[in-house]
């Protein structure tokens, strides 16, 4: 049998014990997992950054992968704990939309809600189903425990969508969806939608919160000078607003959520 | 042979090189060993936060475990290095009181003195002993070298002891142990002590600071609206203070060390 | 076949899925190998910085690890990616000097340029070669594909040097280039350089920022009271200025970059 991966994804912070229990709770049922940790930096209750950040990570691991995710604010109320089967692979966390861009991603093929006894701690907890339902419920299935026997099926879960940029014209109303650590602007417009309309060199015009910029378009922060504003095809296949080793959230006063226009010519 | 776990809690930061050179000499001495970080953001030098962490997620690894503890402010000085066999795990670390209370409350059967020299560094510092000596013990350990062969036996470790709560009639004098990074104030005052005087649904009078408040005791966050208080029996045992998606912490402005009394009617 | 370590240095932080991306192409190529992080928090674009890190950890990872270090400012421009072998490791990184101060300790014997499409994802962006070069690189180096066949030999790398101190007469001056999470000082100056002049226990005079203060020289923190300065060879060869118990860059306002004289009576 290949070694199983299994990933996490919270809002748990890297100081407090959760991520480590949850960690000894998956080794104690499946020592042959490695456990790899996307980020436990969500901001806290965040659903759509944990579901931004899971959808820019989870396709790049082995097919097989179980990705965990646990951004949890209804922990204990009637919100279900779901695993999803995939094209290629498992998602397990809570049905609070979290899962659901990188799983519709990939291609849901099975939903279960995870009901068995047998996969859970003996005794759960009302506050910390990470290390008492999903941790285990996700070692179980990395050993193998067949997702059938999980529980009920269902047809549909909570959904987070990111929205979808308007085009008119040759304006591309957009949205700022994620901020990085370098202070990139990641938008909800795709690069594919609008590639065929602009050239790398030109420069497009880029509206918000009442000003507006000329920014070039490029496909690496090098080819402006430093300091400078560029508009590049992001790694993730979205459009990202960035400053040549500086940061564009600062520079612009743009953050998660704020709505931008941009003017492309054709 | 099953392969070794260790686990490591420190006070050094994820940023300085200190955490991966204890990684390099372990994996230098026992290349099986599965590391798993339980947090190196315990606050610098503070050995009651470390007992506190390591024992709340000690217990959820795989019997075996070698749980290495590294805060340790009087490295170098006279306090010696030990390693504690308890029931089902090893504790690695300064006699500083950072293992007494997860060793405690599984059961010490052997405590010893690190000295053999064949399982330190050639070269010990005197200002790292997480990588002259306590990972590479550790490692030692972990590929089956006998406790007994570390050094000669001790009767008695240093000790670091949570206060015990007092109840007097219907009071209870508690203090906050521990914040995590939600905010939770997690005091010293146990569930088992009050559970059979108290009910779910019922409000308990909180007295701090000079301030009172009346507390709905829930088993979970989302029992309580948006932004309210509400006492749980936290996922570690010990009585917390929450707010539903907020910051209790922030809320009351009470931390770490804080008094606090709690009026149960029965 | 041994089990191959990577270990990871970047500037990415710990947030946002840069890394946890990485690791998934790492373990997509080459299932067994065991990844350490040793930090995702250096200062942005700080190459310097992570030369520094690079170096004070690399050496303790078993002969053989594959250190890949992804600080690069110039992605996307002509600044080659590479990978260097030298008389113990592996290291893979762009080249910037980032890696130049390890390799060139340990002997560097081969400079290969990454140009192999083969060991590259299918589609490399211009933004984040860490994700589609540097990882599937080290990957593949990991599971033994030689590295005369990722492309040609070089003689030059680009260089990051710290400054060497200068000695004359009864005075050194230095620099400090580092200071870690503890506020330790380290600088420039080698212990080795020094050590026959001075004897632990007497005082050296040190100079900065225009004000001068006498500092015990000791071999570790508790052997001065507490919150009192102490100069120490610190445990990766350099000279540290630190406060027992306390933040020596707080209490002297110094920081990275600043420079020192100390006064040396032999």
């Amino acid at each position: 049998m290949k070694k199983p991966i299994v990933t996490l994804t919270t809002d748990f912070g890297n100081k407090d014990p959760y991520v480590a229990c949850m960690k000894g709770v998956i080794l104690s049922i499946c020592p042959e997992a490695t456990i790899i940790d996307i980020t436990h930096d969500i901001s806290k209750f965040d659903i759509e950054e944990a579901a931004y950040i899971l959808y820019r990570a989870y396709s790049f691991f082995p097919p097989g992968t179980i990705h965990v995710c646990v951004v949890d604010p209804g922990v204990g109320t009637e919100r279900k704990p779901i695993a999803i089967k995939t094209r290629r692979y498992i998602f397990v966390g809570p049905d609070n939309g979290v899962l659901t861009i990188a799983a519709e991603d990939d291609g849901i093929e099975d939903i279960r809600v995870i009901e068995s006894r047998y996969v859970m701690l003996s005794e759960v907890s009302y506050t910390f189903h990470g290390r008492d339902i999903f941790a285990p419920a996700a070692a179980w299935i990395a050993l193998g425990y067949p997702l059938e026997m999980l529980g009920r099926s269902i047809d549909r879960i909570d959904v987070v969508k990111f929205d979808k940029p308007q085009i008119s014209g040759g304006k591309v109303i957009g949205r700022i969806i994620y901020v990085d650590s370098y202070g990139n602007l990641v938008t909800n417009i795709k690069w594919d939608l609008i590639k065929d309309r602009v050239t790398f060199g030109e420069k497009v015009r880029l509206y918000y919160m009442g000003n507006e910029v000329s920014i070039p378009l490029s496909r690496s922060y090098g080819e402006v000078p430093l300091g400078e504003l560029v508009l590049i095809p992001g790694s993730g296949g979205f459009m990202e607003i960035s400053v040549n080793m500086g940061n564009a959230s600062e520079k612009l006063g743009l953050k998660k959520g704020d709505q931008i226009y941009m003017e492309i010519n054709r």
